[in-house]
């Protein structure tokens, strides 16, 4: 494979070239040299082992390497990857869940949002101001001129066109705000109007759809930048976006779709302009894209609005209809479900390690390092430890696998106490993985200040104390018991020198999945 | 002129086309025939009438139509129209107001931060959370992974370099959200430590520089996607965006960049954006695009995060040193200052009023239509009437004037009554508009239920109470009765009969122009 000696270097895993547990570089791409080679390079072990011309050091996961070189990025915000929907695709159902079923496991709904650009929530509390704890459940809510919160009902002196009965197209909100508000909640307190149904259209199928059927009328609407414009006494709103929003590799990322509040557009060829525009707001009323229901009380609709458009019909004058809207953002969105996603991989990767690698030795002792780590679980458990104990217990030893990103931290130490904490620290929060940090040094600090200790102790664990540095001085003892965390490290560590009895009965790994997935929460 | 029918019917200026207040569209795109031509037209008065070929009529000030028709729109989020700058334009200064000033008006320095990219506020209280309270002078926050406000200073488990006492190099913030945040307010409380200085650099500069120097960098960084990443335990953000990112017209609309923050790219030509965008890196720490200045306590710094990247020197690890800061947002910023510029251009635009077409005579009566209203404000003003009901009284016949766009709102009919409500609701509450609304209203209303009122009338109001539709029938003078705003309207009609006094001493516009500003904020 030919590899780009700067994008090489940039990519560079180590701890001095980036934070790992934020991914974050720790060097500027300009604090490297001009004229930068690799000086020698090997492969051994599934790793590229790089020696560099400034002399760094550099070594690659052959996988990491192997990654797709052509595969455009994807956020997850373009049309890539995503399928483009008319309304028959939700002829057996809309996505949805019961709220509680929500909040037990969000991640279903969350996906369906970055998928579909939209779900609906069932049975939320009918309750004023809900609309805002339910945005809170996975971002954050972004106040307009329309405030924290709106009132969607008829209004006596409405200042938009949401606020009275009348019929409402398929358009987006805000497209006069640069950031437009990428997500909109609208909850259903009371809707026994006659009419007032809503309606969704995925906005990028329409702009595929015109693609497609008119590419002139495509390019025309992406290279026009449309003023958007909004006034009312406190406000006076202004944003120049396109209707139709492509990212640099040509990919559907937004549509700002609004009759009402495009402004004056000055161009050369208006003509051309206004040609495209009707035809792309035709698509945008095909039957087929119209995905039409009724949101009743307790109803809460989650949508995309830089991708989906939505409707209302009209109703009568008299008939009570009221929802609460906010505004949020995608990113914290995917964020949470990304956090989600990678805390129940976490749990399988950990599970994995148990049953996998785990089934292994443990340094000559008589049980597995499974058996051992369940064993301290089940003992800190039995001594009713509260759940981060019980999880440092459980994982005290994970830092002995080599498996999952596990062997390129531990590079060529076997400082295993330490690999482990910062490998959890991904996921778990000091209170669980000090104490595993600390659970070597427990045992050369236990040495040290309890003469009785050292004849508890397996004959391993005996020989490894002269490895691991053997009892701690005095002076060693003092600093050690002053560090946050080492007094639970002591106490994990007891159950530690206890767990190794052959044959124990122990719950599996699966017992203690809740109490984990509950520290990563 | 060559007009596009489309673009002429979509621009119709008609109530029935148009919500005057916020310059809303009442109608569809597609609820216009697709045939549309102009059956005829015609100019008079600085006006083009256009019946069209669905009956409908327009008229448009030809001002209105002689607009640039090829300008491109610019909604001052671009490199158009902006001073580009180096540090050297800031020799004498950096645009800055004290925190008193400010608040007493906020025009010059939201202006700055709209055409440098930045200000800063002197004398702010050094008290915790009010960086908040100055975003909220113009807009709202906007709450990230790092909270509502985030604290800069050096932390014990930074998650952060920012949180840490190391240099950093000139970047932008959370190039991994997406809406970036687009404003970054940081607001001094300490700055003790040796060190610790703050830096901006012009971005959009320093992209031009580069479009300049290397159009073929210039293309590869605005042509390639690039992830930028961010997690820690809760967060797991990644938003893939061009370093320099231009709009539909090719202008430079917004710069990403962060080192720290960029992720694995994966392209074709990584040797390609690697030389593109070390030359970018190298460009923005050009020792004289680096403006430096040291925030001492008291000091916010106000900075457009789309544009400008800051950065920071090393501090010593001891120092003192503690910023807080938020994030919120240009659409807000912008808004409010063309909220601040329409008011000073109303109260401009009345004062014009009054001295020009106000100096005019007033249907027949013996003072003119300025002498008039002013009589009736000053006489609103010794009855010690609230601001409202003075301004009501001082500008009660605006609608009589022809000027400021009030001859397009006034059409073929003479209710000048509403005309002028109409127009000054584009910048005052129903407490003034509304018994503007109604004084012609009441003077039919008092001669119903007042036998005596009639005989207090000048010939001029008895003439024209006729034309107005003569005294009010019992049911009318109930309904108006009833009308939010007519005892209002009632008194305002008392003193509107009493200021025609000829030669009367009363106060000039600018007397009350301190009370109107009032009433506009």
């Amino acid at each position: 494979m030919t590899l780009s000696p700067y994008w090489l270097r940039d990519n560079c895993p180590c701890t001095d070239c980036r934070d790992l547990r934020t991914g974050q570089k720790l060097f500027q791409i300009t604090d490297l040299p001009g004229d930068l080679t690799v000086r020698t390079s090997a492969e051994a072990d599934g790793v590229l082992a790089v020696e560099w011309s400034d002399g760094h050091a550099s070594r690659y996961p052959l996988d990491f390497l192997a990654g797709d070189q052509d595969g455009p990025g994807d956020d997850g915000r373009t049309e890539q990857g995503r399928p483009l929907w008319a309304a028959a695709d939700f002829a057996a159902g809309l996505p949805a869940a019961d709220w509680a079923d929500y909040l037990a496991d969000p991640a279903e709904i969350l996906r369906a949002v970055r998928k579909f650009g939209f779900a609906l929530l069932r049975d939320v509390p009918v309750v004023e101001q809900q609309v805002l704890t339910v945005a809170r459940t996975f971002g954050y809510v972004r106040e307009t001129n329309y405030g924290e919160l709106f009132d969607v009902r008829v209004e006596a002196d409405p200042n938009n066109l949401a606020f009275t009965n009348v019929a409402i197209a398929p358009h987006t909100d805000n497209p006069y705000r640069d950031p437009v508000p990428t997500l909109q909640l609208l909850h259903c307190l009371r809707n026994e109007a006659e009419g007032g149904d809503s309606g969704l259209v995925d906005g990028f199928r329409a702009a595929a759809l015109l693609r497609t059927e008119s590419p002139a009328d495509f390019a025309v609407l992406t290279g026009t930048p449309v003023p958007f414009v909004f006034r009312d006494r406190g406000t006076e709103l202004r944003a120049d976006r396109p209707l139709i929003e492509v990212d640099a590799l040509g990919r559907i990322r937004e549509v700002r779709f609004n009759n009402r509040s495009i402004g004056t557009l000055r161009v050369s060829d208006p003509d051309a302009f206004y040609a495209a525009y009707r035809r792309f707001a035709e698509i945008t009323l095909r039957p087929e894209l119209q995905l039409e229901f009724r949101l009743g009380p307790g109803d809460c609709l989650i949508f995309d609005n830089t991708r989906l458009l939505h409707a209302r019909t009209a109703f009568e004058q008299d008939g009570a209809r009221h929802l609460q809207g906010c505004y949020a953002d995608l990113d914290s969105l995917a964020s949470t479900l990304a956090v989600l996603e990678r805390r129940a991989a976490a749990l399988d990767s950990i599970a994995e390690l148990f049953a996998g690698e785990g089934a292994g030795e443990y340094l000559g002792e008589a049980v597995t390092m499974a058996e051992h780590m369940l064993q301290s679980g089940a003992l800190a458990e039995a001594a009713g430890a509260p759940d981060h104990l019980v999880a440092a217990a459980l994982l005290h030893d994970i830092g002995h696998f080599g498996g999952s990103g596990l062997e390129l931290m531990a590079g060529q130490d076997n400082r295993h106490s330490h690999t482990g904490a910062d490998w959890l620290a991904r996921w778990f929060g000091p209170e669980v993985t000090e104490p595993i940090r600390l659970h070597v040094a427990a045992k050369r600090y236990l040495c040290a200040v309890e003469p009785s200790y050292l004849a508890l102790l397996s004959e391993a664990s005996v020989f490894t104390l002269q490895v691991q540095g053997g009892p701690m001085t005095d002076q060693e003892a003092a600093a050690f018991a002053a560090l946050p965390g080492a007094a639970d490290a002591v106490t994990v560590r007891r159950w530690d020198d206890e767990a190794k009895v052959a044959d124990a009965a122990t719950p599996g790994f699966d017992h203690f999945r809740p109490l984990l997935a509950r520290l990563l929460g």
